[in-house]
């Protein structure tokens, strides 16, 4: 006899949605920082989405006609991309494209800052960041008492510093707020999730929080509620971190062995594995 | 008994040119876009080139004399790379070094159009591209009744519907066209050829297509006849990804079992793999 | 009964400064080429250092203020990027902020030889090339006569040829200079040291040079002596090349093999494996 794992709900809808993403292959274009765009394009792939590497100034109004949603990254920042992102996200915002931003290093410099407070306006559907990075970008919109201790690019905070102004963040901007840590938050302002998927060995490969934020963007094309979206990523690149952590304890094959298992999860492996509170 | 393969003239051909590509490891200079750089890079040297990024117009006259090769991306666009672009496409053209035009993303944007334009002119040795985009690029020429259909930087479109553009495009331009895709073709416009290597896999790893453009550039360093360093290319890359397939179904271990065959191949797999006609 | 290895001062040292790179992770800021990013930051990651890559002029003196070393490496160069370049170097010599010069194909253009000649007045800590690199600069500061052939961004000289040119260089500049090859040479102008470490798998796979650079500005963030940072890093760089060889003779392989022995190497493998003299 074999026993069955009864699916939630929410497991049921995580599932369908990787299947509607699979099937619908929705084309994400990426504004994304020079180290990810590897990783990120190869998970998009593997997951079954269909990622553009585009900037140009040039093409932005072409291009956008042709996406279902667009991830910006401000991880190697410059002057010139902070403008295409600037326009991409003011298409995104007039066509209703949804569109994900992903605040790496928020706090650690005033340009960084800065650029984030210039594309707040434009309607992010999410802000994904880790405790620090969230926390950053609440306390530079004027929330709370900022207790971020930004440390380049990684956290130095918890995600449960960071609920509080996670929830302000949402409320304010109007959009869902993630922060990811070893227990991810998401809160849309009103609704509140608590995820504890994921792998250690996930710090510690490059950019796999940028390519949460790219596969966020893609569950965002194919689920209107942006909160459930959010959730359904976060889902997926856990749950393929477990696995692939199962698999090897290092972070070279980790890198290779997540891929491979985006490539792979079904809803069965999210029925079984699922760790939402 | 074993039975043994016996070559045929292309295919002893191609190991020929693969044997001279290691022993003359030629230098091939990349304008290439950010996603491909890494694999793009590692393809060439793991299968006997030497690869060199560089774009700056500084550089580009200096680094002209060095080069024995120069390939042209332009997926991931700007108005400063178009230029170094033009630049390095003039010096090559002026001093008779082949090079290859990858059109990545054409008919997606007005500005890719209007970029392939501007470098046609300057005598591409072959231009590589799925099917969608060489039915683009041949439609922005004038030719034919685009029946292309851009998806973002995927092809809509099988190479059967690419042919007669690909022959009218390589008249055009006076140069070779390969189309790619489940059955790749190439012609120069007189010769036509058909290859059937290759796997689905290398669709769900980003910047092969890339890395193959790369490679080709490599064979017309040392294969004067661009229809055969073509043909070389696709069969070496594509033999690889067989080989690779056999190893894994999965798009992470994949890419890093392709890198290692282009390194281990020889001779004696194309004898015994190829699938021209 | 099994043998103890006894560990000299300097693999004592070495393996202590390991130590203490994991026990303070310090923040390494990289400008660096487009080829590199991906693999040197995971390089970082694995061996337990944090990387950023920052280079808009706008926060790099924000930035300045977090970071602990600097690495510098002018792969895929621009005049935007020197500009960068020489911006973070000012303000890292200013503060007193170790830097790590890595000039990748010194030699090959005029435009990358002016770029390094407008960036050692700014004291770099280390200079790490290979020889054909070594030399080059050497030769444009006016040393010797220049038996540099450089061939794109690969080495045409062996680390022998470059020794008196890099003391040479070392007492020019005021640094540590570091020639790599099959043996690398290290010298502060006063001491010399030679290291037998690594695999030829290392020129197989891209941006593994830069990597290294991007290591021994992580060891001059912990480590005062820079000439014992730069052994170290050496030494950890090449131990791993070799314990990944000993993994797999594939290049595609060995670059996640590589990855994996940064991240579980410890003071036991370099005393077991150093090759100093």
């Amino acid at each position: 006899m074999t026993t069955e794992a009864i699916a939630s709900p929410t497991t049921t809808r995580i599932g369908q949605a990787l299947d509607r993403l699979r099937e619908r292959r929705p084309l994400v274009q990426n504004i994304t920082n020079y180290v990810s765009m590897d990783i990120a394009a190869n998970a998009l792939l593997a997951l079954g989405a269909s990622p553009a590497m585009v900037h140009a100034p040039e093409e932005i109004d072409d291009f956008g006609r042709l996406i279902q949603a667009l991830a910006i990254n401000i991880g190697t920042l410059s002057s010139d991309w902070v403008a295409a992102m600037m326009l991409a996200a003011t298409v995104a915002h007039e066509r209703g494209t949804p569109w994900v931003l992903d605040p790496v290093g928020a706090g650690a410099t005033r340009f960084r800052d800065a650029s984030v407070q210039q594309l707040l306006p434009l309607g992010p559907s999410v802000i994904r960041g880790n405790a620090s990075e969230i926390m950053a970008v609440a306390a530079s919109c004027g929330l709370g008492l900022s207790a971020a201790r930004p440390k380049g690019v990684d956290s130095a905070n918890t995600t449960s510093e960071a609920e509080v102004l996670s929830i302000e963040l949402a409320r304010h901007v109007g959009c869902v707020v993630v922060a990811t840590g070893a227990i991810d938050f998401i809160t849309d302002g009103r609704r509140q999730a608590h995820l504890a998927n994921g792998s250690p060995l996930m710090t510690q490969v490059t950019a796999i929080g940028c390519s949460l934020s790219a596969i966020t963007a893609a569950f965002c094309a194919i689920e209107p509620d942006r909160f459930d979206a959010a959730v359904a990523a976060l889902a997926v690149v856990g749950i393929a971190g477990e696995r692939a952590a199962a698999q090897t304890a290092r972070p070279g094959s980790f890198r290779t062995a997540w891929i491979d298992q985006l490539a792979t999860l079904d809803a069965t492996a999210i029925t079984s594995d699922l760790k939402l509170s």
